[in-house]
């Protein structure tokens, strides 16, 4: 326990260093000599801290070229631990009324601060969906990413960081919700889209929630017929 | 690299096996050397993936004792990487808005399911926090501890385990948000408790809402005097 403790705190000392010095994602780091000298423990210790840096997802550890500092940001995988859930139905109802108290007026922060550039990429990732939906393909990925991109433009970074971890949530460990929604998913898609492009804050909120309610009601009924939401 | 990648793989067959066997939190697991003839590989290797589930709060190891499943359940310690946020002023701001929109419908539906004994403890930590405010102390740890438990009244376990992510984010990393409202405090969360347990969710909604508009206004403000939120 001495020495987890003594690589925890030399964890911590990584963190402070990294944020002094202002290191970016994608920033390399010092070797494991280097940062041992510096921080005055032993190579083991510093082996240690950045194994505890990398199941956080604050360094990355790159095959023969060291140690850099993580894209993820230190958001962690499966950071609410959905995938210790047992009871997946359950979850997959909690991460949909979470969806549709979240995500619209996410929706309408995205309309009224979305840069130009951030509407591009939006666009990009609804017509990436709308191929693999044409080809009856499965289009859960770019669902979720195009959520997430919506998330990003609010310049709201915690909610960036956050609803990726919601709607993979649902796209990996709830409950299979979408499958064949194929024409409904264009059209709602389509509409949040136009909403936030066209800066109409109070419309991507609600195309948002109609396409997050609709979801939520199917994936309720088909589990319980006739009994609705609990 | 090879071997962190097995100590990976053993990570997850002993979240599988967690899950399989149906531990509780705070069940003791079998030993590293049990561990290791179970899935047949070296003690190493279990004492490595005991770590990274360590780091991900899935075990606990108690010095001499052995390794317990944790209480924590999996969320990780700073899921979101608030401790990685350099603009502490940015970052407060989003939790504010964060609250803004996540907390009111919690209180509604915490006003729609919480059990007579969760009330009971939420009626506890108001006292609690009301005695710190009259003897002018630092209330800050069980005004977190209230809004945690309304989200556990909700009996939505994803926002039982989201909110003190948020609300701990704002104690810990945010810049300083109350401070000195005492009797501004102490009014509005005795009206968020009174229609909780009096089951009325449109008023806790309302209540709330009024609670953290007022706290996110007055942020604003004290920073940036006559220019409002951004």
């Amino acid at each position: 326990m001495e020495k987890h403790t003594l690589a925890e705190r030399t964890a911590a000392q990584l963190i402070g260093m990294i944020q002094e010095r202002s290191y970016r994602p994608g920033d390399k780091l010092p070797t494991e000599m280097e940062l041992a000298a510096d921080l005055n423990v032993g190579r083991n210790t510093v082996r240690e801290a950045l194994r505890l840096l990398m199941s956080r997802n604050i360094v990355t550890v790159r095959q023969g070229a060291g140690t850099f500092v993580s894209e993820k940001n230190g958001v962690a995988d499966d950071p609410l631990g959905f995938g210790m859930r047992e009871d997946k139905d359950r979850l997959t109802r909690e991460l949909l009324q979470i969806r549709v108290i979240l995500e619209p007026p996410i929706a309408g922060l995205a309309a009224q601060n979305a840069e130009p550039e951030e509407l591009v990429r939006l666009e990009g990732i609804l017509g990436e969906m709308e191929r693999l939906i044409r080809e009856k393909k499965d289009y859960s990925r770019a669902d979720s990413e195009f959520h997430a991109q919506i998330a990003a433009c609010t310049h709201n970074e915690v909610m960036s960081d956050l609803v990726p971890v919601i709607t993979e949530g649902v796209r990996v460990f709830a409950s299979n919700v979408q499958e064949t929604e194929y024409e409904q998913t264009l059209i709602s898609h389509r509409a949040i889209f136009r909403a936030i492009a066209e800066r109409r804050p109070e419309e991507a909120r609600q195309a948002m929630q109609y396409h997050l309610l609709y979801n939520q009601y199917r994936y309720v009924n088909a589990q319980e017929p006739g009994d609705g939401k609990k």
